[in-house]
């Protein structure tokens, strides 16, 4: 696991310091894919000796988009935006180029060209920049789209706010530090401000990096662990994330899902009933029906009075399919009501999760939930947004010099 | 400093764990208070041999409430509520005292009473916890409050959304793990909801613990050092920041400004320019009469043309005063626009500074940077509100076993 860690994030300084600084609680066990990447950038795999964490690099060049089968940091800061109405496929090709080159070297801890701040732009603390396109983006550059991209498919349950809906691009900034994150959301916002609107942010985490002990899944705000089921090997990777053959070959799609968590009504809720609504174990994650955490779930185990273990209406048996799988990178949310309120909480999940295809991964299990899962008593989907996610780039040699520099040839 | 960090902030492992990750870049050069302080409270002091941050305690007992000389954390909820109408003193009693049970045990990673969230409860990660009130709430109690305590005095330039004003009560829960945070709000406001309401929150963050080499000032999202001039010394503290004899002995007086950076017009101006603002070197933070972060700054400093190296309405020329110092401890804010807005950036300082008495400290600098103040261009108070911190408490022996007990006796 150390050995596919070293080879995205690079944390100089010696095996130790990677050891207890460099995990922010996921276990990465997928296996690294430098064998195929294009050459490191020159000073972006070396960092002066120095065990901080201001200086832990995940490189972010390579086969694939970096942020998504990278450690999960401790900050999230999810940015949309529209293109501007007048802006060529010339424009949108010169804000892809000019977002890739500062992100390539914000990631490196180097001050993109011209910067009044550099100062702001020597904490990498494993940045990570990854670039997604929403259908209208395509439309408007004039290029063919996914077949499957478009608007995630209604739910019944659904109460979508338009101020978290669909646009034309997001990046999704991660960084173990607060201040780097704000300042590369500043920095790209404002490189990009001729080309693009800001349209939502959403911001979010996960425990501080080194706060748990190293493997351990990060609980969400009710209490449970999140992110047990997900692909860790390549093979894992390959079969569910990595979008393989044509034109979108390498890249991803994401799904964004803004689900509001009622802390007010969970805490009317005792641990058994909680337990019960999820599947799981909460103080071990481990599933009802047995084992430990990462065990198999076994949803026709049964009690000593027959009953099901686990509740066919739990969060875990609904959710659960052999061959719909993904890749979740939910972060927590908790912010200040939006508007004047008597309660304090407006917390919840900014859900991200990664497949081949929606319509195949993330939507029938949504579906599933949507129409029966105990958890649906204290959370509703918010905001929804899908984007395809370009493949990774190279900063020499062959592929994409920026994010979608092939496709954006039209 | 290692020696005087230990007393208060405990983090098992050893040296070496504490000396990588227990600072998150304020150097905390004070001596600890271990010598006059109660008792520790069983169990508070020693945790499982385990090097990670989350099992970092510092100290909740003492003779002054942790949180105000205690290192800067990288994440604030500072939360403020008002005593609902019609509790009495009785209640207010009742409060303080379950507020400063559980904050005891969450601040020492043991879970409070009848907790059913016990797994957010096992990384405190130097989370401390610090209660305040406002003159309001001595007067709903029906006791004598400190001369000085009241609403900040206006100032010319002021322009305070009553959406950040001053209340009864203010909580500063300050963390290095955003989860723990996150929950500690979260049981904390819902463990006094039959006496409080929420009023408002500010969420705030400095770099990640062990983003920034040892000792190493935080920036604020200008890219200033921030925190420079502060009281290191047992002795500055006590002539600063700890308030002696009376009634109100060994408290402290916080005032909160909420201020709002316009990270927009920042952009348009060079880096010279910046630095003769500030009166500072931005790469370096030394004053711009020479030497380095931390030496004196000399006023009079000329450069060969005769011309004053320091602008008399510099930021730091205007709040230099040889008698006027404070404890600041500050924390950038950077969330989405309130309002649908064009700009992305809502940035700013959650600006919290410390002091023996806001009449004869906070006020007069205030009142020469309102004056003349060159980074006034750039910079706005758009909250302000003044609480009295009572002194600390302990867990046996004499004392205040909660938040203010004597002086709450009437």
């Amino acid at each position: 696991m150390s050995d596919s860690f070293g080879r995205r994030s690079l944390l100089a300084g010696g095996a130790a310091a990677a050891g207890s600084l460099a995990f922010s609680g996921y276990a990465l066990a997928k296996e690294g894919n430098a064998d195929t990447d294009p050459p490191a950038k020159p000073g972006g795999a070396q960092v002066a000796g120095n065990e901080r964490l201001g200086t832990a690099i995940i490189a972010f060049d390579g086969k694939h988009q970096a942020g998504i089968d990278s450690p999960h940091q401790a900050h999230l800061n999810l940015v949309a935006f529209n293109v501007k109405d007048g802006v060529s496929r010339q424009g949108v090709q010169n804000l892809m180029r000019l977002w890739t080159e500062d992100s390539r070297r914000l990631c490196t801890g180097e001050a993109p060209a011209g910067s009044l701040e550099p100062e702001l732009e020597t904490n990498p603390a494993n940045l990570t920049i990854t670039c997604g396109w929403g259908k209208s983006f395509f439309d408007k550059a004039g290029i063919t789209a996914p077949e499957w991209l478009g608007d995630v498919r209604p739910f019944e349950r659904d109460e979508l706010d338009p101020r978290w809906g669909q646009t034309d691009i997001v990046l999704q900034i991660c960084c173990d530090d607060p201040t780097t994150a704000a300042h590369t959301l500043r920095h790209l916002a404002r490189a990009g401000s001729d080309y693009t609107e800001f349209v939502w942010l959403q911001q979010g985490f996960v425990n501080a990096n080194g706060t748990l002990e190293k493997g351990a899944t990060p609980r969400n705000l009710f209490g449970q662990v999140d992110g047990t089921v997900n692909p860790r090997t390549e093979k894992e990777y390959d079969n569910q994330v990595w979008i393989d053959g044509g034109n979108f070959a390498d890249g991803s799609a994401m799904v964004v899902r803004r689900i509001a968590m009622n802390m007010d009504t969970w805490d009317e809720v005792d641990r058994a009933s909680r337990e019960t609504a999820i599947g799981r174990d909460l103080a071990t994650g481990a599933p009802l029906s047995g084992g430990s955490e990462h065990d198999p779930i076994d949803l026709e185990a049964r009690d000593k009075y027959g009953l099901r273990k686990i509740a066919p209406t739990s969060h875990v048996a609904r959710s659960h399919h052999p061959e719909q799988k993904l890749l979740r990178r939910a972060y927590n949310y908790d912010v200040p009501p939006h508007d004047p309120a008597s309660t304090i909480a407006d917390s919840g999940l900014v859900f991200i999760c990664f497949q081949k295809d929606p319509r195949k991964q993330f939507e029938p299990i949504q579906a599933r939930l949507d129409e029966a899962d105990q958890l649906n008593t204290w959370i509703t989907h918010i905001g929804s947004a899908m984007y395809f996610i370009p493949r990774g780039t190279t900063s020499g040699g062959k592929g994409d010099a920026y994010w979608g520099q092939e496709l954006l040839r039209g």
